[in-house]
């Protein structure tokens, strides 16, 4: 186990906000306004599974890096052609769409825990998101950043060991007195072998009814909580 | 003049808070402790005289950029060494002593201003402090930033025009969509050849008693305001 913890940074699609429900609600509006009959969670799911796939080539050094929304626009844009829909938007709409991502809904114990763990701790996200994106999201869903670390920081995406090494870096830490906080376990097995502390909580709704590999704890994480409230708890008896 | 203002972006150590008091202060704690007589106010102006010089090979790319942390540590290395009292302290303790920047008081308007201006635009430090440096001294100085610019994002020291750019792009904003504020003429000169706006707010005591060149702007900057919540107020006016 971690010595004396200073920060935790976290993982926030999936692990602190709801981005499937805030995506698809984001979509019905716009495909109400303009007549377009599209399941908008079918969109969300097919719009987030190109997430992966976009960020590899900049991973493996064959595409220099530009922030996640760049992605989240180019990737819009092949979802709304396999859709069938991509003459039903103008630049300008596109670009506004792309920006869904900066607003989605926090899991109901996220802000509340975040504002208890901030009191005993640095806290910053380790997100792929960049911090136009990370500063914009943090003011519609309350989380109470001490610094927005993650991607944009290392210039490369999870789970590129130089995210979780030059986050630690930025505030001046060692990894060991750092926790990786994150819902899906190949977040923290990446934090892991980095020599970061980890904390597992599940989010078994963020694919909706889909089953998840992420549904348990694939390993003996140093920390186990049922949400962000819990492990603040948690953490608090240690302090 | 700008157009639709988005963020504002600050210099700190100065602008929004008295360096020269708190890292005074600190230090006469110290000398107290090991009996030392020496001028904590002298010795505060000493090490504060040590930072452009420190800074300068790293603009000029003669040095690979480290954080502010370091050179504040080597500097107070160098200024030890001119008092005569290099010897009194241990390596553990001059890491301490470094981080005296990290624990200095706001000026009364500084928070306050903050939070009003946060209520309209995204705010953040463009400092040459470090994430590691500027995260906590938001904690201790109560600056309720969105994210943590400035020179840690661009790799150089202000006034170098890559440290101005970088934190617009950080935030996805074009240069005229972001006001830089600061006490510095010099500082507002090197953000205005970068195509930002500028806001002058005059802090006649951040040497104390001494004169300064930056007791009035020096030119006709986009807003000159008396202090944070005067700024604030202007700004509230246009949004």
């Amino acid at each position: 186990m971690a010595g004396k913890i200073e920060a935790l940074i976290f993982d926030v699609f999936g692990t602190l906000v709801d981005w499937r429900t805030g995506v698809a609600d984001r979509l019905k509006k716009e495909f109400a306004n303009k007549d377009i009959e599209a399941d908008s969670l079918a969109f969300a799911d097919a719009w987030r599974g190109e997430y992966q796939p976009s960020m590899e080539p900049i991973r493996s050094g064959e595409r220099a890096y530009v922030p996640l929304d760049i992605l989240h626009l180019e990737n819009l844009k092949i979802v709304l052609a396999r859709f069938g829909i991509a003459d039903q938007f103008t630049d300008d709409e596109l670009r506004g769409l792309s920006h869904a991502w900066e607003n989605l809904p926090a899991w109901p114990d996220t802000s509340v825990g975040l504002k208890r763990l901030k009191r005993h701790f640095l806290i910053a996200p380790c997100s792929n998101g960049s911090i136009a994106l990370m500063s914009r999201l943090a003011r519609f869903a309350s989380l109470p950043w001490d610094a927005i670390l993650g991607a944009d920081i290392a210039k490369t995406y999870k789970p590129a060991a130089e995210v979780y090494l030059k986050s630690a870096a930025a505030l001046g830490l060692e990894p060991r007195q750092v926790v990786m906080v994150a819902a899906h376990n190949d977040d923290l097995r990446a934090a892991a072998e980095c020599g970061l502390a980890t904390a597992f909580i599940p989010r078994p709704l963020e694919y909706g009814r889909q089953n998840s590999s992420d549904a348990e704890p694939a390993r003996d994480w140093d920390f186990v909580a049922r949400d962000v409230e819990d492990l603040a708890e948690r953490l608090a008896a240690r302090a």
